[in-house]
């Protein structure tokens, strides 16, 4: 076994699953989904958008047809914008016409809104059948498609509709982030950098020091990258997988950052984008409320700057950030949930933020 | 405390809940409500019908109101169906519109179709809210209440999208059954029926012979036949939540006679009704395939009738039968999975019927 090939196990009981991290392995996808669901399966349903479907959706479907399964597809178009209730019924559509059994799976190729969306409907079909996360982008293989996050988002509110629901395996080729369009490479690497920031300073800067070996995939840094990140997601979702507690630590950037995608009609900004520069006004707000020294802002804006990541919010009233942020779903109540820091490498729930505390920092970007 | 209250607590781990049974608590739900979430759950949203809303909403919006909740109604039209997606859809802008938080109910005050709505709303909105289930209907207190199958409906199949989400409470005012419609409350009679034909032959002859007391809602007959419906149906989801196996016997008569429902558009049969009639299908089929004795079938037929349900199927061709049965979501890969008799009292899931062995069932009603 290459040094090259790494397996995680995230343990969740009758739940669990692994990660599966292989140059290459994307043309045996259908061997490792024969091996995984067994001979009394014989249909698929493969699910990618119209970007992902000429890049990578043959490969996909003659490894699982030589391996005799029945595949159909259903292509959505990329974006965001698409990741609606009318997109996943037409997905239940697909599942119905081809008559998908229980035991069969959907296989999601793709990046954050195909993997969420194919996982929700796999949660819902006949009440919930397996599902595979073959991701093609970073945010997907770093964050995404780990740990059964799966949803649709409501005019009113980001990924406001959803299940958790865990997929039976994530299998990550590296190979395919090739074909990536560089923004969204440089997007997926703020979910990267939130790890660092949440729990690991030395993650932080060892991301922060191999942002140009990242920029241009060196596979060593890729595959060490991703890795880690799987782990500290995998961890974190072992403790809580939920949310009722820790988990919420993820969401460190979110609670800005939907606001923003929210704000500018999920088209102005990445969904990373919009997380990098909500972790600068987490960091910003952290040091205002005085729970993290001074200097912690400008660590986070150097390192977002150093991944070429935005870093500067878009220009709204304090009224639009906090109505905007008020159908967020983290909210308990009235209050509003941020996850800010103690410094970088430590994050924490606070359940006191004041919204004249939201006016002041909006006030200190005029 | 009255001998007339009673409580069953369904012992699922972190997802137990009570069931309780007590003639007059609808008009005290509102403290059930605030003992069982809280003070810091404000919000609410009452889901009901507009058969069931001039009846009884005001007295558990009064009820939930004079314990401070913040109500809000959403009411849909009476009928198996409204039971889409397009329906599922507009209760969560509903609970958008409303801001309820994760830990803010959902009230489900209705029938089979209004719990199930209900629930896979509750499941779905922000990944899982709470909901309690208020059963109105004798089906929805003695079966669909209980257990936590929620769903909607898909043009090819009747409950194909949903999710095993377990209320927070199940709150049963046998009083609501004097406003029920008869027919109402005979189909509801045949999902009790259906317990004693599984498990019990005792309680099946209970049934029968109090078929007189149970149609003039007899108190302490119905009080009986509610409780006892509700602990085998707690039972049997106890040792299996998510129907991996005995669960599945819950479905006697349901594989016809969901095709009976779904060829006659919904519209033909109650739900109840079309289970009876599924039962003596499922009962003849257990004779011609020698798993019974004879008089299997004239046992069912005579209860049955003596709860003055239908017993003889409408008139499609055998084609038409396993087509509509072709999308039944019990299926595993190509067999149908049917629930049959070793007599009154003993069921069995056989997967090994074959179509020719519908065929020649078909062809001896013919």
């Amino acid at each position: 076994m290459s040094s090259q090939i790494q397996n995680y196990r995230v343990d969740l009981g009758n739940r669990a699953y692994d990660i599966h991290i292989e140059k290459g392995c994307l043309s045996r996808i259908g061997e490792a989904c024969t091996s995984l669901f067994g001979e009394q399966a014989k249909r698929c349903l493969i699910m990618t958008n119209d970007v992902v479907a000429p890049l990578y959706l043959a490969t996909v479907q003659t490894s699982l047809e030589s391996q005799a399964w029945q595949v159909s597809t259903h292509i959505i178009p990329d974006g965001e914008q698409f990741k609606t209730i009318d997109t996943w019924s037409a997905i239940m559509d697909s599942l119905m016409t081809n008559k998908l059994a229980r035991n069969e799976p959907i296989i999601a190729l793709g990046g954050g809104v195909v993997g969420d969306m194919a996982g929700f409907a796999a949660a819902c079909y006949r009440r919930g059948i397996p599902f595979v996360q073959v991701p093609t982008t970073v945010l997907a293989q770093v964050d995404s498609s780990v740990g059964g996050k799966t949803a649709v988002s409501h005019a009113h509110g980001k990924n406001m509709i959803g299940a958790f629901y865990q997929p039976k395996l994530v299998w990550i080729d590296p190979n395919v982030l090739q074909t990536l369009a560089p923004n969204q490479l440089r997007a997926g690497l703020a979910e990267v950098i939130k790890y660092g920031a949440i729990w690991d300073a030395e993650f932080f800067r060892y991301v922060e020091q191999h942002a140009k070996q990242l920029h241009e995939l060196d596979t060593k840094t890729m595959s060490k990258v991703i890795l880690d990140s799987c782990r500290y997601k995998a961890e974190i979702v072992m403790q809580d997988e939920t949310e009722q507690g820790a988990r919420a630590l993820l969401n460190l950037g979110h609670t800005f950052g939907h606001a923003i995608e929210s704000m500018t009609h999920y088209t102005g900004y990445l969904h990373g984008e919009a997380v990098a520069i909500g972790m600068c006004m987490a960091a910003r707000l952290s040091e205002q409320l005085g729970h993290a020294p001074h200097g912690t802002e400008s660590s986070m804006v150097s390192a977002l700057q150093a991944l070429e990541l935005p870093v500067a919010p878009p220009m709204f009233t304090a009224e639009q950030w906090l109505d905007a942020m008020g159908h967020d779903k983290k909210n308990i109540g009235s209050l509003i949930r941020y996850i800010l820091l103690r410094g970088i490498g430590e994050a924490f729930i606070a359940e006191d933020v004041k919204d004249s505390d939201i006016q002041t920092l909006i006030q200190s970007y005029a």
